[in-house]
């Protein structure tokens, strides 16, 4: 049990973006409303799993929408204490604790305002440990946890309640909706017990999103190399060096896809880099071979000050640092390759840990 | 109050069409399954609403879906039960009776189903007295009472609740779903009280619809015109009389549009009639001049048999009579023509009265 203040909520934030592999939405906006609720409400605990009672009720709390509309659209609070609220009162029960979806971008964030604003504390874990663009890809669906009942409400004050009969369901018919409401809402789902979460979510995700952006913003603040001390922290892989030489993107309803190609530079002189990405970051291919693959994490920094960028705001010329994480363990199992691996998003290559891709020869 | 057997439906069936003025989806399958709850749980009693006590709970279910899609996509009773006790459940009290939103095409019919199954009254009345292809074209709507709280489920086992700012809104979003569910469901919304169908709806409209399939089909029994009959019996401007010579149709989600050509024969030889149409009729346009405008009915009758014919069932070379019926008068006052008027559908025309379009020189 450990308080969380608004200062903590700086490197959380940074710490979700660099999680949310390019996608995931910008926290700017969630950094905000957190700190917002909890100037108006109180500093907000966080808990471990397994402080949680087996029969404590959490519910996760998300934004649901595009990255495109989610850096420009304005959300309110109120849109998520409202789709809190309806879970709650369907439940007919108090919720015992809040969780993130997804710790990787703005869903990071968002789920300290509910917290601050109901008193109640944030759970530590998530059910993705990185962002993924569909709600049924979660660590909690490969447990066979229900997102179903889900809560919906958007700013106007539309408010809706889900059903569905498995987790794509939710993902098809709340996207469906979430395009017509503007392209972005509040929702709450996969509602569970405490046991449930011990078993079935991705654990420390809130402090491991801290840590990432301390080591990042303290290694500034000291003049160290920023890149090489979230790299230690994370050991990552670094991939890539280079400049952005080209960038193609679509935007469809939900989707932001496209390739951002990236010239090398340095010890990478000569060679080219491709990242193929659908709202996240999904293979990142080196002179044509892959160098990270889904469910592994693809991270592009500004070279500059190790900022991780977001797809939807890749600009040509950039210097960017390209690494590569290890997926949480449960991503790597085969059922967790089925649910967020390269052939769920339509690739045809396999999935290769990226240890076994980037092992010195 | 009187009770419905299922010689009744055979009536009410053809009549619905007739009302549902292209549109509303085809009853065959509606009357088969209302057919089947009648046999399996008995005649439904048809009652008027001012025998409703005045706080009475009244829930009105219909198919909500593209005309193309609920010629073609099987329903079953169960979405419709699952809707109504979804809804019984969520009000948290017994309904006592049951209501058509449109008693045009099929939605005239599926209610029989939940009457029987529920062992509950039918009203004899709806929001329309006609078919219109949005959720918020209703007379309810022209009243302020809100479509929301909105039922919907699937043939799967998808079960939604919608709480939604106007009807408007419970349109586009209960719409947005209903496409990714395969392109139909059913609803339950415009739960009202007894008071409130008394004021609101459009009267008598299932038994208008009975009346009307009984003039045709007992004129055919007795060897008579069947369209006289039911000209008679409509007080209808009959508007054309010809051959279709072409049908240009999209179907785009939810919508069916198009337009369709009669060239004149008879008295009508030389002229040329266009009706234009989005699911149902809107304008009909002879020599370039309206005939009948939206939300006045408009009715393609088959020449020979007075069988009326859906837009998207119409096929070239076909004999057809063409006959206009004045809209209740509800939808002919202001309100009722901003909300289902030419403009609401995107025509330039004002509307006019069938009457004044087609007074004798």
């Amino acid at each position: 049990m450990k308080k969380i203040t608004i200062e903590d909520l700086e490197y959380i934030s940074l710490g979700s973006t660099i999680l949310g592999t390019g996608g995931g939405g910008n926290p700017y906006i969630g950094k905000l409303l957190a700190k917002q609720a909890i100037q108006a409400y109180g500093d907000v605990t966080l808990i471990k799993a397994h402080e949680l009672d087996n029969d404590a009720l959490v519910v996760p709390v998300a934004a649901f929408g595009a990255p495109m509309i989610l850096v420009e659209k304005l959300f309110s609070a109120e849109e998520f204490y409202n789709a809190f609220d309806m879970m709650e009162n369907y439940l007919g029960r108090k919720i015992d604790a809040v969780m993130p979806v997804e710790a990787g971008g703005l869903n990071g964030i968002i789920p300290f305002a509910v917290a601050a604003k109901k008193r109640i504390p944030i759970v530590d874990a998530d059910g993705m440990g990185r962002a993924f663009p569909r709600l049924e890809m979660t660590t909690f669906t490969l447990h066979g946890i229900p997102a179903s009942p889900i809560t919906q409400a958007d700013e106007k004050g539309n408010r809706n309640l889900y059903h569905t009969i498995d987790n794509t369901w939710g993902e098809t018919l709340v996207g469906a909706t979430t395009i017509q409401m503007g392209g972005s809402c509040a929702v709450t789902c996969y509602s569970m017990s405490g046991a449930e979460v011990k078993k079935s979510a991705v654990h420390d995700t809130i402090s491991y999103a801290k840590i990432l952006g301390e080591s990042v913003l303290n290694a500034k603040k000291n003049q160290l190399n920023p890149i090489s001390a979230l790299m230690q922290q994370t050991q990552a892989f670094k991939l890539f060096s280079g400049k952005i030489s080209n960038i193609s993107m679509k935007t469809e309803g939900r989707w932001n896809t496209g390739i951002c190609e990236i010239d090398g530079l340095e010890e990478d002189n000569g060679s080219k880099m491709e990242i193929d990405f659908q709202n996240e970051f999904l293979i990142a291919k080196k002179n044509g071979e892959p160098a990270a693959i889904t469910p592994d994490l693809i991270v592009l920094l500004d070279a500059e000050n190790a900022h991780p960028i977001t797809a939807e705001t890749i600009q040509y010329g950039t210097r960017v640092i390209v690494i590569g994480i290890k997926a949480d363990k449960q991503w790597r199992t085969a059922a967790g390759i089925v649910l967020g691996g390269p052939e769920k998003f339509g690739y045809t290559e396999k999935f290769i840990p990226i240890e076994l891709l980037n092992a010195k020869q």
